[in-house]
């Protein structure tokens, strides 16, 4: 539980960093996204609702797609936010797409996204997920660890294909905001060590095994990155081995040395949730890496690499903000000096969990007026019967918040519709997309019908 | 996350006070609950699995009952872990049913469980809510903050009922295991304050309100507790305001005297994760703190009043396991001297997020077989694109766990299946229940086809 208070220059302006790059607040004191207002959104679909700013998840797919030179080396890390209206927007701007699970290939595929722009990750890929990405002919797998290595090759003779794969590396580097920590070891469940020489074996075995074809490495150095220093200490480190490798592949079977193109150095990629956090500079940043990645490269007498990147939050998260309806305040004396508000709204970490598994901090607007009123110290806390179904622990908000009130969170659209769960048998939310004017339903809210249909143990 | 890593002292023996009371290891080796094997479930149902063992869940209902000197006198707390054949389970045991949402509500209505012996609870009931309570005939309402009162009251009037209600008070009191916290204030979102004499003029108010009937005062001190003090201490705070309240319900309405029966004295009666925590003594713990807050009413002049509780956890908790496949192992480097082995799992954070979210630790047993094998520092992780998505942290582990084998967590009853998502597109589980060698399924699994069921921008 966090002890500061973030005090707000303005409660009524939009911190435009923090928003969706459509936010307004309009002359009537209404916030507008896509030219929508929040309120009548509320009127229309119910709260608590995601809304999507169209446009500015179009327009992060395409900053990505030109600061790493094409879409084609920008993978959508479909784990941040995926539905299959999603998975066709990122095909529009010409992105590939990342999945993580059997599930969200399934989504990916429902949305008719090419299964050659398709990469799968995951540490425990069934036998179920790999046959599917087989069959279907996906593009890329991340091999995680040697039992699935065997089983593809295996499955891929099968099926009589060649599957190309990278090789998911773990090189000691671990990334976070603006620090990064190098060991020797990873006490993590992805990839092979570099350090134990798991990583070299593995790929090897690609390179020997008749059924797959390796074309890249990989490797993932952290969350909520905003420098190239973390990812490019990983790409020299991997760059080491992959040396190694070209020299080795050309004992092996020379005709597969030109194979190795990829080095796809993960996602990671921040941004700022709240007023005081700086956005990411995209462009700077992959001009950054990919200067450097090059430079290594040729200082070991390597060929440049392509490299590739998996952005997720940096591209859903911004996009979305989540909207809730007040329903009572309550002013709670918590030291003989001091009181706190507590504002509560109608969802809580049944939609956006992140604040209790993460401490994360958002920040916090009212959307249908604005207010004038002194601010008071307050919190912002959701309909469960938990004491920790927190969303916002401390902010400074105006004192006339009440019921029938709509305030709306920033920086929801990465992992909180995804983790969202229905404790306490609350709905989850509907999602709406908008754009000049228009708003569209994406996935509609849950009913109590779709709870029931689940149970069968009723005869 | 923890560094103690618990030496079984077999691994091969289920610790009874973990394990659902009528789990066995078989002389073949596999683990039976209800006399079914865990392994033939899974071939039946798939994998992850939540196997609920029905005559623990109604035994544990029995034993609340007896302990609390009958079934009216507990509420089943349906947050922890609802379906419509749990609700119906804790209606034939006689226990009343506490609810939490309007979901929830919902639930218990569509099994038919009685209206009048359900209580709802929460901090944000919508007027919808508010309104379905009133027209089912509710038996009765937590007031939570003076904006319910009033709304309540006018509803009821409106629907020309009167309902009864108790007022939850916040006494100052937070229990944890085997201690207690007393202080003045409490920075929560529940609730009324003893200590600013709020909860006085709530119940005041309440008594007042034409159209409610105050008939109880209500009080939560916290959870996985394990002995009386906590509770015993809350309950003596609140006694005295509800000596206070007589007297002054004397003055403004003297039939209303004999309505404040109830003291209701919350959950939070904990139960044992791993084989090293000890379990509850229910029974003792219940006359413990019955015979403390009679004795602390009758020395205020009081008529002892009905002491009520709301179990869930304690009831949900221990009936319940979850059953995994082992996908894939990885033995990982951790310092020059350690290693870890990594055991990873078909489910994870989406079916169980409490490791995650309150560093919850659980027992973990191999279940289609026992095995001699030496035990190695090992992980149990789930299959999510997720570094945090740890299931068990350490433990020593047969070293010959491969793919193909099941493992098992108990005790995962109470805020799994509840709390579930579909993070990363993994479909929820389906849930058993197992009786004198019968299965029935009692919710399915969860397919791509309800996800895609919820798209609805697919033009």
């Amino acid at each position: 539980m966090t002890a500061v208070v973030h005090q707000p220059a303005d409660f009524n302006e939009l911190p435009a960093h923090v928003w969706p790059r459509t936010a307004r607040r309009e002359e009537d004191g209404m916030v507008t996204i896509g030219c929508v207002s929040l309120s009548s959104l509320a009127t229309e679909y119910g709260t608590p609702l995601f809304v999507v700013d169209e446009e500015d998840f179009r327009s992060r797919c395409r900053d990505m797609a030109q600061a790493f030179g094409g879409g084609e080396f920008v993978h959508y890390a479909s784990k941040a936010f995926l539905t299959t209206t999603i998975a066709r927007w990122v095909d529009e701007e010409g992105l590939n797409l990342d999945v993580a699970s059997l599930g969200e290939l399934q989504v990916a595929l429902a949305a008719g996204f090419p299964a050659e722009r398709i990469t799968c990750h995951g540490n425990n890929k069934s036998p179920e997920f790999l046959r599917t990405i087989l069959t279907e002919g996906v593009g890329h797998v991340v091999i995680d660890c040697h039992q699935e290595l065997e089983l593809l090759d295996l499955m891929a003779a099968r099926e009589n294909v060649v599957q190309e794969v990278m090789v998911r590396v773990t090189p000691g580097i671990e990334a976070h905001t603006h620090e990064f920590i190098a060991t020797s070891h990873e006490d993590q469940k992805f990839g092979f060590s570099l350090a134990t020489g798991s990583a070299h074996q593995a790929a090897l075995a690609a390179v020997r095994a008749e059924n797959l074809k390796l074309v890249g490495l990989h490797c993932h150095v952290g969350s909520q990155v905003f420098d190239a220093d973390g990812f490019s200490l990983a790409a020299e480190r991997v760059l080491g081995l992959w040396g190694k490798l070209r020299e080795e592949i050309l004992d092996i079977n020379p005709a597969a040395v030109e194979d190795l193109q990829i080095l796809d150095l993960g996602g990671g990629f921040g941004i700022a949730y709240t007023e005081d956090e700086k956005p990411l500079d995209v462009a700077s940043v992959a001009t950054d890496m990919i200067s450097r990645v090059q430079a290594y490269a040729s200082s070991l007498g390597l060929h440049p690499p392509k490299v590739m990147v998996e952005p997720g939050r940096a591209i859903a998260g911004p996009s979305t903000v989540t909207v809730y309806e007040v329903g009572n305040t309550k002013d709670v004396t918590i030291s003989d000096k001091a009181a706190r508000r507590y504002i509560s709204v109608d969802g809580g970490i049944s939609d956006n969990i992140r604040p209790s598994l993460y401490q994360a901090e958002y920040d916090v607007r009212l959307v249908n007026r604005t207010s004038e009123q002194p601010l008071l110290q307050s919190r912002v806390v959701g309909s469960h019967c938990e004491s920790g179904d927190i969303l916002i622990h401390d902010r400074l908000m105006p004192g006339d918040i009440g019921a029938g009130d709509l305030v709306a969170l920033p920086a929801t659209g990465a992992y909180c519709y995804g983790m969202s769960s229905r404790y306490n048998h609350m709905m989850r939310p509907a999602i709406v997309s908008v754009r000049g004017g228009q708003s569209r339903l994406m996935v509609r809210r849950e009913t109590i019908a779709d709870v029931l249909a689940l149970e069968v143990g009723n005869d």
